[in-house]
């Protein structure tokens, strides 16, 4: 048996107040060509399809398409999960309908943890909830925070398990804790988002959402998938992938990464200005893709964005590496204050403020010789 | 064959504050016994399914447990389009899914004008399109109101259309002109929005949704259903129902309205605040009814909407029919801008402000004996 396991599209995702729906729409391109390879016998979606419980309507309309492909004209099986960042109720509305195709969505966790059968798997569906909502559900006043939330669905859980066949658990949450590390420790230190991997020892294989790297937990049978595309810059150092897992005979689990190639990477860049624009570097860079860019320049720069984006045309963050103005802005100010000042005086500060160079004897007097011109020049067309 | 039209549940639906979805599953309980009695071979629901086109999840959770109940356990077909007030997006999201139950749900207009055929009847379904949109879509540039686009969407149609099958049009739109009055008169006076009902001459049975009055449309075969429920005051005096269609073997349809009960009624109510609160008149009413109170009182009345809301807790408005202070008020606001006043005289302004009754010259005095009174006392204490 095998599945393909996938977590954190986060369809509807703006980032840097950009739309990713159709770098979105390119990755599920590919995850689609990857199904049609592989022939799994499920593909696993591991919680927040969508970034947001509204998404977009041209979110709405990618997830019916590839979910369609998927499901309707591959006639692949679908199980998945609502995650934190969908919206329980409304990702729930037509379920009932989907699984006469053999598409499971569990929007809402429920009271019954009946697993659902896909062939030789089964698969237990617990949706992201709030420990409160737990509480309430299971009817369980001790639980306090999402571990022992976890705890108690397991052990509603528990009842279902045949230890006979592959039992998989899809889950979004924060799990901590692999095989080398003291998880009860890390557990305390991590406070009452974190869930502890050692609840999911029954299970051959744990499929989980929620966060982002895919080696965000190193663990033999619990693992994230990550999410498809790189979101933030803080994730520009992962290496996205969709996870197959291949259950064997003996009920075994083994994981493959598979990298499908994104529209644009996501990456960040540092350098001088002139360097970056220099066609000697960027002929070397994929310049289309989406850029943080760190500059290391001192003083003053004209239009830098402007100036980036002409060859990096999805710049979505500059900043500056050297903070150049900061000492000297407190002493210009307070002079400000403190006098009214001449016309060459005004432009000495401003000169300060904006290069680094020495405002020189020879400067100064050839600026005191085009303001007297200035100055003259009015008082006779006045 | 026999089918139910209804439309316009607007779930989701505020009324003056107060969202309805209660009493729309009232109304929609006993909507489903009388698909149990009646045992129709489909339901068509003529568009704005929703208030908006997003709705409150307890909308979402309301519409999808109806369609599930009619659709799944009970196996009735369900025939929908979306109207103005859904997001045609949103709610298309599953409707390739829905299709094997026999649930045809159109959102958006499409391409395609192939009717869905439910047993003998053929259904067109078009919902709810700007004319920008259809202009759009059909590629016809001459299209500048509903009338013309929907005259354009008939020429699509009629490429489907079997005289010898009943052919039942769904839609939603503004549709204008009976079999008595000069239909296209009476568009050019409609304006932009409005469809003569001349261009369905082609159905056995136009179901549409939009205008919430049963009796909007006097035609033979193009027909409203209205709303699930009163959903303003302007619909006090609509007696809503749903609508049985009965096709006979000559294809000849018959319509027969179906009165629900709502859990509360929508009245107008109209009189004076003492007679409203009077036992012997409230006693035979329906108390719970969400009311618009006008009262016909003049003069200054103390709390009447908490007095209202004792007897009748649904008051959602309250108006006053008698304009009392109007004529007075300008009077005295320009006194008061005049002169600097005595206590005595600002409460004579206050007093003729507040009743009808005359400040006299008894009252007055003994106003003065008592500011008198009050006055020596604060000088001795202060």
């Amino acid at each position: 048996m095998k599945f393909i396991h996938t977590a954190d599209w986060h369809l509807g995702k703006l980032v840097h107040g950009l739309y990713m729906t159709e770098d979105q729409a390119y990755m599920l391109e590919q995850f689609i060509q990857l199904v049609e390879e592989e022939k799994p016998d499920a593909v696993v979606i591991a919680g927040d399809l969508y970034d947001r419980s509204v998404p977009p309507t041209h979110a709405v309309n990618l997830l019916n398409d590839i979910l369609f492909k998927l499901n309707v004209e591959m006639k692949v099986p679908v199980v998945a999960i609502s995650g934190n960042h969908d919206s329980a109720e409304r990702l729930s509305f037509g379920s009932s309908w989907y699984q006469h195709h053999q598409f499971y969505l569990q929007g809402k966790l429920e009271d019954s943890f009946k697993p659902v059968t896909v062939g030789d798997l089964n698969f237990f569906l617990v949706p992201y909830a709030e420990p409160a909502t737990v509480k309430e559900l299971l009817e369980d006043p001790s639980i306090t925070n999402h571990d022992e939330a976890m705890k108690a669905i397991m052990g509603k859980l528990e009842a279902y398990i045949n230890p006979d066949e592959p039992n998989i658990f899809v889950g979004h949450a924060f799990v901590i804790g692999g095989q080398t590390s003291d998880s009860e420790r890390t557990l305390s230190v991590g406070g009452a988002e974190c869930v502890s991997s050692h609840l999911f020892a029954p299970f051959t294989y744990t499929a989980l959402g929620h966060l982002h790297n895919p080696h965000a937990l190193s663990h033999p049978t619990v693992h994230y998938s990550g999410s498809l595309l790189k979101y933030s810059f803080s994730e520009a150092t992962h290496k996205k992938s969709v996870s197959i897992v291949e259950i064997d005979e003996k009920g075994v689990a083994t994981r493959t990464e598979k990298f499908l190639k994104p529209r644009r990477d996501m990456r960040e860049v540092e350098g001088y200005l002139d360097e970056l624009l220099d066609p000697s570097f960027y002929k070397k860079q994929e310049t289309d893709d989406y850029l943080k860019v760190s500059l290391l320049d001192e003083g003053a720069l004209h239009e830098p964005i402007q100036k980036l984006r002409h060859v990096y045309p999805n710049v979505l963050h500059l900043e500056r590496k050297v903070d150049w103005m900061d000492a000297k802005k407190k002493q210009v100010y307070q002079t400000v204050q403190q006098n009214k000042m001449s016309e060459v005086e005004l432009f000495e500060i401003f000169y300060q403020e904006m290069t680094t160079a020495t405002f020189s004897d020879e400067k100064k007097k050839w600026l005191e010789e085009i303001v007297d011109e200035v100055k003259k020049k009015e008082s006779v067309t006045l």
